[in-house]
């Protein structure tokens, strides 16, 4: 975790005169924090955020795995208590030869608020034994605005297409409601006319993926099967831990790198680098700072082009600071 | 519709007297059948399963995209009517040479009742506009019997591994309450001690299909989730056209390809039968007609082997027909 801001912080440092005057504050959260503190997402964390910040880059943390009083998801509470409502993750494999197509190249934009993850859950005590309950949430209002942000990328790309995610089969009324509301952003806003719509179901969607990944280009989706399918589009580079992603809302904006906190390899100085210094350049490309989010990407696709400076889980022999300093040599 | 029931009735006769005197009857339900009678799951087509049938197999139907008034998914509805627990998928690749380890062989094991398929959504118009909301239902009975049933599977194979697949770092009420009593049911039942328990999160299940899918054994999990990774690891193996699967319950059973209705093909005579195959073989196995079902299997093999007669999914240029007949060839 602390290597993950490390490489954030020192790229963003890297880049000079494009990003004037970084100031950088750290926070805590996550079941470390829970240990000591006795809560997951100190107040002040948020707090701070909101008064303080202009972005942050959330590192992975530990959840454990069995349910633990009064512990709960600080990613998950992040998104909720910053409004951060899109999940942004775009997944691009590095070509062979600079300029060339990659050969994946699409954007997950996930819907951040909602779905299975309002986290309303009961149980009870039926005739037959213990009984669950989770409500699903989907509201018009989350829906338009991720749709907003989905066609606003889809139009910003060479094919322009947008492919709706849902299991309208199933879930009717909750993933008709996403499905008509994303569609009618068009209608809605006057915008978007040259953006081309389709559907995939979400079982669909994920054996499409991994079979043809080229017919995807952005993909929107509820929560749950954001989730999902970004780990399956992930799958097709290479290795989680070059993946990116941003929360970011209407006054927000957070980075943090797609894989978890990889509790097998922690303390071992291998993790990868790639996903936090990517998540910096997608984070000030959401900031509008084009040019410096440019050179921190085409510094990466060097280096994992050349091939010298790699992680284990690229099947590399290089240290995470190995691999941060080939490429902030690039800069 | 009519091959695939074709595929499965004749493979069965061509079986001769490993199965005494079959009997077929057709019912009808699905799109077509909704539009002509207004029904997608005629109470005749249910009744003559329970009053008449030992076992049965369902041909993909389409089902609109759209909501229709009155039309609800016949596959779901069958498999509450009567009561098929559990969705057993077999993902198998065939090995290059016949003894082989294959390259990929798990069995996705999905609850088949529950979840969010339990279908209980509404929708308000709220405040901030329209708000929708389904129940998602995992009860420790249910759970508890998909459990004994994973690890009866797991138990008879040589890696003795199951994966509970989960998300219970998010729904900690909900699927903690399946992950626990899954994990519970050695213990309830005094069996299984040499079966070895694994987890993984349904994001990262998905990606390590992809990755290392010979990490896997048998993988159980709830509705969706099993919805999902069975259609990731059938894109493992070449097809969806390849993967049969069974809805079992105590006292019926339903062979289903994986696949859909492919409307895309439909009508040219070109989908692959051996998803229908494979189902009939394994609802025979399901039943206890062994030798039957390994016949098929194996004449199934040697015609991917052979690679002669295979249909355009996977990059031949036969016809279902062609297909069916290579493999009643071998019997
Ligand atoms: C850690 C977990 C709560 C989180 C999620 O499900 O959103 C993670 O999988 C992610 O994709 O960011
Ligand atoms: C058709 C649909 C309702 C069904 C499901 O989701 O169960 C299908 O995807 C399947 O896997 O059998």
């Amino acid at each position: 975790m602390v290597l993950a801001r490390r490489s954030f912080r020192e790229a963003i440092i890297a880049l000079g005169s494009d990003i004037p005057k970084p100031e950088f504050v750290n926070l805590s959260a996550g079941w470390e924090t829970f240990n000591k503190t006795g809560v997951a997402l100190p107040k002040e964390t948020v707090e701070v955020l909101k008064s303080e910040c202009d972005c942050a880059l959330f590192g992975s943390v530990s959840s454990p795995s069995t349910k633990v009083a009064g512990y709960s998801s600080p990613i998950v509470a992040l998104r909720k208590e910053l409004d951060l409502y899109a999940n942004i993750r775009p997944v691009v494999g590095v070509a062979a030869k600079a300029g060339d197509k990659p050969p994946v190249d699409l954007i997950v934009v996930r819907e951040n608020t909602e779905c299975l993850y309002v986290k309303q859950e009961q149980q009870i005590e039926g005739p037959n034994g213990k009984e669950a309950r989770a409500t699903r949430l989907i509201t018009e209002r989350a829906s338009r605005r991720i749709g907003e942000m989905a066609f606003k990328l889809a139009e910003a790309r060479p094919a322009k297409q947008l492919h709706i995610i849902h299991k309208s089969n199933v879930l009717s009324i909750t993933d008709g409601l996403f499905r008509e509301t994303v569609r009618g952003v068009p209608a809605l806003s006057g915008k978007y006319g040259d953006v081309t719509i389709q559907e995939q179901l979400v079982d669909s969607a994920v054996y499409r993926l991994f079979r043809e990944p080229e017919i995807f280009d952005v993909m929107v989706a509820p929560n749950l099967y954001g989730d999902i399918i970004s780990d399956a589009a992930a799958a097709l580079v290479g290795s989680l831990g070059l993946i990116p992603s941003i929360n970011a809302g209407d006054d927000f904006v957070m980075g943090e790198p797609v894989h978890g906190s990889a509790p097998d390899i922690e303390g071992k100085g291998i993790a990868n680098p790639i996903a936090s210094i990517r998540s910096a350049a997608l984070m000030l490309r959401h900031l509008g700072y084009t040019k410096g989010a440019d050179r921190l990407d085409v510094a990466v696709d060097q280096v994992i082009r050349e091939g010298r400076f790699l992680t284990p889980d690229l099947k590399g022999k290089s240290t995470t600071r190995e691999v941060l300093d080939a490429v902030l040599g690039k800069l």
